[in-house]
């Protein structure tokens, strides 16, 4: 496995593999299964398989968040060689950012929801950091986790109005056996706190439930959110119900048509997510 | 030389070069010698050239100003050809924008002066379709011409922000023999217009003179305008002296650094833009 810190070394790699065809697997480190999910699809998928290690600071905006953000170099590398992965890119903040980034990303009505609505630039940060990526790894295929659904949007919309030559793959949210989502951000949780934390996920089943019962989606995600918050534990940021492609909230779910339910909340200060794709039958 | 108008049969030439270098002329078509000057700088720099011609609809922030755009595609070939162009794409709307383009790009405060400020949104529509252009054609260098100066320096930015792996080049302006820049849209001006057109680039030399001299930029600049406004021929949108880097606007020139005297002005409907790069010695 040939790791790589500068953009000119990773770049001087690409240009002598030519043709052959490349999956990146973009991630900010502290693995876990869902990570290695997307590397396993990824070598699946292509000849070569690239992934990222950089935890970009313009997508943070909160310091706080940034500064606890797990940072697990030597165990990374570790799971990365076991599954296969070909290439490592691991540049430091300077080698991706050697000036300040002046221009801005904006994704429109997709970006001022949810996580956009909560975390001011985060997307922006999000599409620079995946723009360079894919300008300098110049990959066949990228490999988000269904996990950040508003993410790989954004990134899709990316692809699709900027025509980037890179075809993008959702992998489906990897869960422990609790149902609880694999997060870098769940090993920052006390014992306790990850007690609680699957929460999250049976919040999105009963809600899932209720609503193909014909149950009001406000309703029903407003009643869900209060009994989460009434135990102590969480703060809901969002629950909600929304289309799939455009992430607009919606009121009245259609026969046949795709949804996703959203939820982000924090628990001991820890913020998590977490979402269910599903079509109203 | 080949033709495309489908992205498709164009990534499939790319794909099928490889490693070539390919220099990119994108080009909004009714060619001249400014947009030959440019193929042939990267004929002389690059194993094969491409040239675009697209009309792009999105940088145009005044409907008749795109329709009336000269276009004149059977001559341009006829150009390109005795050029020694190797590739020509001439993709229609469609094509470029087979969807709606909803995501938008930002600049900073270099969009906000000049241009920028002149034409609400056009310097999205430059960035958005160049940015197209990049991730269709891959090319190893691309040509802008200094006409459109600040053009030059958005697409820098674009390519540095998003660390395109793509070498610009800025071609010197060319000018008939009695001053006037090149441009397509010289060719909307009546024989009595065209006389007095090369006014403007008159004014540029008189005001780089004058600065030179010492006399305030503000003063020379907003004199100059009054003269030419006053001819009855001219509307002048801007004269300014700025940074040739930041494109802010300069009070006090510094010895041995570099400012870029930039005009835009309507003549018999006709905006025509100008500009002088100079050392303050």
């Amino acid at each position: 496995m040939k790791v790589y810190h500068k953009v000119s070394d990773l770049r001087a790699w690409r240009g002598s593999v030519g043709n052959l065809s490349i999956g990146l697997v973009p991630t900010m480190g502290a693995l876990h299964a869902g990570h290695l999910s997307l590397v396993e699809r990824s070598k699946a998928e292509n000849q070569l398989t690239v992934c990222s290690i950089f935890v970009n600071p313009i997508q943070f905006n909160d310091a706080q968040d940034l500064k606890n953000y797990p940072r697990t170099p030597e165990e990374d590398l570790t799971l990365l060689k076991a599954a296969g992965c070909e290439v490592v890119f691991m540049p430091d903040e300077k080698e991706m950012y050697p000036a300040p980034v002046r221009m801005r990303l904006y994704f429109g009505a997709l970006e001022e929801v949810m996580e956009g609505a909560h975390r001011p630039g985060h997307f922006n940060g999000v599409g620079i950091v995946v723009s360079k990526l894919f300008n300098i790894v110049e990959p066949t295929r990228a490999y988000f986790g269904q996990k950040d659904f508003q993410q790989y949007l954004i990134i899709k919309r990316l692809v699709e109005d900027l025509s980037y030559p890179i075809e993008l793959v959702c992998c489906p949210i990897v869960r422990q056996a609790d149902g609880l989502a694999l997060s870098s951000r769940n090993m920052r949780l006390s014992p306790q706190g990850r007690k609680q934390a699957p929460a999250l996920y049976q919040a999105l089943q009963e809600a899932k439930q209720r609503i193909l019962q014909g149950e009001s989606p406000k309703q029903v995600c407003s009643h869900i959110s209060d009994k989460l918050n009434s135990t102590g534990w969480f703060q809901v940021n969002y629950l909600t119900l929304a289309d799939s492609q455009t992430l607009m909230e919606v009121s009245h779910p259609q026969p046949n048509s795709e949804y996703v339910l959203c939820i982000a909340a924090s628990i001991e200060g820890v913020r998590l997510i977490d979402n269910l794709l599903f079509t109203f039958a």
